[in-house]
């Protein structure tokens, strides 16, 4: 009997010691020691230079690529990928704080969000970043503030495309929904901006997120170039930039594969001609947050106590889903499924097991891993979840029960 | 034509003046005023107050009332409470902390929870409340904490009691479970704390949460006390405490309505006299955190913008997921369902409308209300989410997108 049941997608990224994971040259259990506490996530600015070279590699001259700060906000995590990129988008006031304090250029960082506050459309245009604007009502504050200040806003125009991402992680577009402005009123929204006197940078089309097909990201680009030249017809000005967003996906569950760039590059490199041709000043960006970082990142607990019930074993640990809601399936999950998960000072081991590992709440919903084999694991030992550079800490209620918090290194 | 879509039980606890909800004897716009920022949680005194009271008056004497302080940790809010009920559960220093703060007593103070560290179960023992012992491992740490610093550790054993609560919001019991000692289990335990010579207190023995249908809890009491009466032949001394855990629901979602309480405290004036008789010593306790102060609290946020896309109003909205995460419906719920929410400053209006409540961030998750009638509102109007009172700010991913925190008041 063959045993078909999918698999996680090994994580050949780190490497693995004397049967300890490495994180940044180091071995976990030593890194643990160095900061001092667990829970901790560690991130491994090697593996995001790594990563951004790669996909570098992979696509065609003059795309430039973006950073999409809410996927790892952590100050260190910025600087590092602010050296490696052309350009940072942010989310939030303190977001643009953070791109700002990495030494990024205002014009090389964009804000996007449905709801900006006038105290945060003010800060921007103060700043001279690029504002993404989502919808008239914004553009009108936008003009009210380069009237009432005399400073020029920078701005493009986020556009709600008329066609849908599918198998996204996360669809953001198509139908009615609250990001952007639908592409159908789009032009309006451009004859606003000329009479107004705003300074126009261009668009950003953004169709989804967490995806994992070539096909359909390909698909996307094409239709988002589409998009865009209809656009650039009724724009008050050159088209100075085309976000076509991002969408690369990272595999995070059993049976998913990562993302194959080669067919995108390629794609990419066969219709880039003709969007230059048509948009000679515009510069074409990739924004990606999650495909840099997330797979450069671990989340770490320790084995507090090792308990069986009812012919389970359960791991229950110093960290869970305060820390790691993602993990434990209760963000954007419909049906929880394990994060890869292992033993990091002791990855194969000599015995395996079937095993579950918890949080330390009192919720049934604090799972870090259910039913998964694993090395024999015993009190003190450190659980690692792979695939957690993005949206782990910040997307964790890390109040809840008021446990501590974990600590974030970068190495 | 008639309409029957299930609708929401009906928010009354709150009053309404010149169409504007009045919170704590003064309307909402006051108060948002006071406050000084959108978005706030507000906790209404007076409504934790009359709670606790209507809960006393169903029930009969000699059942002591705890607050589980993770429902609601906000200082202010447990101080209140615990001027009101006669003892807090804790499930983590931090709580204990704060409700030692609050001027209750050690002893009517206990701590629960699957993974408690040695630091934890230290400090537990040397501020004298009771420990709820949740496996093997953290009673033989107990016994060597009491050796090591000549304390006595006050221990009760959590028990997995060996029958599930039916149609809970959250199943904590039967099968395999990182909760407590399974009951078959508990003799063994209860043996070894005799040889360890520590203060035995009694049970804890908790079926589930969120629970609407007094039936089910009604059943639950009948097998807790059962179980408990079955594990106390085998204790090293007598039951002083009894916590039979809580379970009690509030209505959160269309066609859901609040839990009658007749039913149950008839059934505990029915079954009391028996445990009594066997129990002597036993405070029977009941255990609640949401029931209690849930529907006391609202969530506030301010209207950023009225925008249309593809026939759908969007009101975006200055709050959302990352501070209210169980309303945007990624917190333990599998199909997300609208919370009751409305206007706050124009609760009936002139004009009725069906509209999507959405925040800040960019992601589709980030929904307050889908598809949902209520007053027509424009910027500025105060969006209110009711039944907000528990699991609410510390159960949110506040960092997320690094967004402004809200405020908490109590009124």
């Amino acid at each position: 009997m063959t045993d078909s049941r999918p698999e996680h997608s090994p994580i050949d990224h780190f490497s693995v010691v004397d049967d300890c994971l490495q994180i940044g040259d180091r071995s976990l259990t030593d890194l643990a020691a160095r900061v001092g506490q667990t829970p901790f996530y560690a991130y491994d600015r090697a593996l995001m230079t790594r990563r951004v070279e790669h996909l570098r590699a992979s696509l065609p001259d003059g795309i430039a690529l973006h950073y999409a700060i809410k996927a790892n906000p952590m100050p260190a995590v910025v600087r590092h990928m602010a050296g490696l990129v052309d350009g940072l988008d942010v989310a939030s006031s303190r977001e643009m704080q953070v791109a700002l304090d990495s030494g990024t250029a205002p014009g090389d960082i964009s804000f996007a969000g449905p709801g900006k506050s006038v105290a945060e459309l003010e800060a921007a245009v103060a700043a001279g970043i690029t504002i993404n604007v989502e919808s008239p009502t914004e553009l009108e504050r936008l003009g009210a503030i380069a009237e009432r200040t005399g400073r020029l806003p920078q701005v493009a125009v986020r556009v709600n495309p008329d066609f849908e991402l599918k198998s996204s992680g996360m669809r953001m577009s198509g139908g009615p929904k609250a990001f952007g402005v639908d592409a159908e009123r789009v032009p309006e929204l451009l004859a606003r901006i000329g009479e107004l006197g705003l300074h126009f940078r261009g668009f950003h089309i953004f169709s989804g997120s967490q995806n994992l097909r070539p096909e359909t990201l390909i698909e996307a680009q094409s239709r988002t170039f589409e998009l865009a030249l209809r656009l650039a017809d009724a724009a008050p000005g050159p088209v100075e930039m085309l976000n076509i967003g991002g969408g690369f996906g990272i595999p995070y569950f059993p049976g998913e594969k990562p993302l194959e760039l080669g067919p995108i590059g390629e794609h990419l490199a066969r219709e880039l001609p003709a969007v230059r041709e048509r948009l000679p000043r515009a510069e074409i960006i990739l924004e990606l947050g999650r495909y840099l970082v997330g797979e450069a990142g671990i989340y770490v607990a320790e084995v507090l106590d090792r308990k069986e019930s009812r012919g389970q074993v359960f791991l229950v640990t110093n960290g869970g889903l305060h820390h790691h809601l993602a993990a434990s399936g209760n963000f954007g999950q419909v049906i929880r499924k394990n994060y890869p998960v292992a033993v990091g000072n002791r990855v194969q081991g000599t015995e395996r097991e079937v095993v579950n590992v918890v949080g330390p709440l009192c919720t049934p919903l604090d799972v870090l891993a259910q039913q998964m084999e694993m090395a024999r694991a015993d009190v003190g030992d450190l659980i690692v979840v792979f695939q957690s550079g993005a949206y782990g800490f910040t997307a964790s209620p890390t109040r809840f029960l008021s446990h501590p918090e974990p600590v974030e290194v970068l190495v």
